[in-house]
């Protein structure tokens, strides 16, 4: 094996597929990368696989002498990150049995040596073949982006720690909930999506969703599914992740149809409120109290004993007076989830759930972006 | 109280005088700044004390009514911190004895009370009176800057905790020594300074260091000494430092007059290349070899389980080659501590000690800036 490419390019690569190595390895193999050099088509791939999740990344490079090794992730890794921005060469160690898997990196006057192991102890990567669906990059960032917020992180809770997908004839529905808040949005599909239903893991779109905010590629993101597996291909990046069992709640049926309190408020002003009145909340289980009247809502924290807060929002509302309570850190991964400049908070009642989503004009629910949250029942 | 300033004001002083409370207080009140209003001067001073250090800066503000309080700097910090940077109104409690000492802080719609202490438990801070040592706050930050690396956080070695400051007719020389590695350099002083030969806690040393880095007056800094005590005072700011006791060792004589190894090369090139090869030196106790031939100086590690690596520098050498070794951490510190484009390596043998320093033409010693370390004795 021997090949040369840019510092930049490796080192992006190389970040993308140590993603999917693991730190604490159940074996040594699993913390390193596979590098597969082809000369014939003069491209490298580097591949990471923690027997959960693969992701496996191409680039070109003038490949001499085709081959393939296997470097630990961490440490090639941290190497090649500080290398010079210049072209660098890899090439396998020379003749001695005890040298064959070291790899030689070198540029200018500078020479590593990083010892490798076979690639025929790497396990192998599992397949998902059949007819992909198509889905625009943006729209499948714009979907993650709302919905990986409520993920839980409970491991007792096995399918709530994915996104549930679910396909439509021209869109898929992207939907989490933790039991505290669900997400639920809609992104356009560019081919027909019927027959998708799955629970994808949390940690899997957390990288797929990092490898699409460097993807500039116009090409849709491809899905390939089979009843076990998911394999993402964004040109020549891919991302296999084993899907999620068990059934995923029925979360429709929690999303209330009308609401007798609205209230629109600037998204931003919203959020520093809540992140400053969060350092008094901290000392109260995170709970804020939001009073909703006539031309305004009032955040407020009441920390008797080290001090209280009071924020007061320009707001248009409609409706009656509310006054409601709700876990400031929710009430922020929900904003910040949401992309529009100003928000709308629709409740019901103080104890039934409340719906964050872009301002529609107080139009009834439909297939905007909705971020459902339970409010925290407090004593008066 | 009443008084009203730029939130941006508050917060930088703020900033400063907490840096002297503690986090975990052997008596809550020391986790407390002291806020004091003069309506006499419009002023405001904030004073932070842990029993060892003490820290206060005043700054200008609308004071209506004078008066006094203790708020605690961790919670009240964080709230002005958030706030946004616009005029900031704060007024002590109204008639309940219970609200006595809480502040009402406002600024347009936004309003938090925080809880205070009475300022009749705040510790007294020790004076320091008498005739001033006056040096140039870049002088001062200077020494600092050069010393403070080599400051011991052993805390069996009390002395070596400090940094030494030894005054003549017309500077200041600063040394500082964990029995690794020793900085010793000079810088101008205003007035004389004969009489100064005192250790200043380290700690305290790099609270001044944040202080003077944010300073721009053009007056010297005033240095104020007694038996047990020092107080260094930059305009309206003011610290106070218990000395260290105890016979500092006497390091001059460590410093060999004469070198066989002479090599100048690049600092940026030389910290970037050591931290570079840090990341095998990490695996093999941060010891890295260094080979001074005739025009380069090669790093090398040679971690054989993992990997090695070889960089190769130009160098300008004076004297025979020479084979040395050295811990990669001391080295980068010293580096990072001289603010030359290029520095000199100063060598007798593999085990005796080197000096780091600005270039300087491979002249004998003087009085630049001197980092002594001691070689890592390696078999070969």
């Amino acid at each position: 094996m021997k090949f040369t490419c840019a510092q930049s390019e490796l080192n992006d690569h190389l970040a993308i597929a140590a993603k999917a190595t693991s730190s604490r390895p159940t074996r040594p193999i699993l913390s390193y990368i596979l590098v597969v050099a082809d000369a014939a088509t003069q491209a490298v791939t580097l591949t990471g696989f923690d027997e959960a999740i693969a992701i496996a990344t191409s680039f070109t490079a003038q490949v001499e002498d085709s081959g393939t090794i296997c470097l630990p992730a961490k440490l090639w890794g941290d190497i090649v990150s500080r290398l010079p921005k210049q072209a660098v060469t890899l090439a396998m160690g020379g003749g001695a049995m005890d040298a064959f898997f070291t790899v030689a990196m070198t540029t200018g006057k500078i020479s590593y040596d990083v010892r490798g192991l076979s690639p025929e102890d790497y396990p192998a990567l599992p397949t998902v073949e059949g007819e992909p669906i198509a889905i625009a990059a943006l729209s499948l960032l714009q979907g993650l982006k709302g919905a990986l917020p409520s993920v839980s992180d409970d491991e007792s809770k096995q399918v709530l720690m994915g996104v549930h997908l679910l396909g439509g004839s021209d869109a898929i529905e992207f939907a989490a909930t933790d039991g505290h808040r669900l997400s639920v949005l809609q992104s356009e599909s560019d081919t027909a999506a019927e027959s998708l239903e799955v629970t994808v893991p949390g940690q899997a779109l957390r990288h797929l969703e990092a490898m699409l905010r460097t993807h500039d590629a116009i090409e849709p993101v491809k899905v390939y599914l089979d009843d076990v597996q998911v394999r993402f291909e964004l040109g020549a990046r891919r991302l296999i992740a084993r899907l999620l069992e068990g059934q995923y709640p029925n979360y429709r049926k929690l999303l209330p149809k009308d609401f007798l309190h609205q209230a629109r408020v600037d998204r931003r002003v919203f959020i520093v409120s809540l992140e400053r009145i969060s350092v008094l909340a901290a000392t109260k289980s995170n709970i804020i109290k939001i009073a909703v009247a006539s031309e305004a809502i009032a955040l407020s924290v009441d920390a008797s004993e080290i001090g209280s807060g009071l924020e007061q929002l320009p707001a248009t509302v409609q409706g009656d007076a509310i006054d409601i309570a709700f876990n400031a850190t929710y009430l922020l991964d929900g904003l910040r989830a949401i992309e529009s400049a100003e928000v709308e908070l629709l409740m019901n009642t103080p104890v039934s759930p409340a719906v964050l989503r872009p301002a529609q004009g107080f139009a009834p629910l439909g297939t905007e972006p909705r971020y459902l949250i339970m409010p925290v029942q407090i004593r008066s």
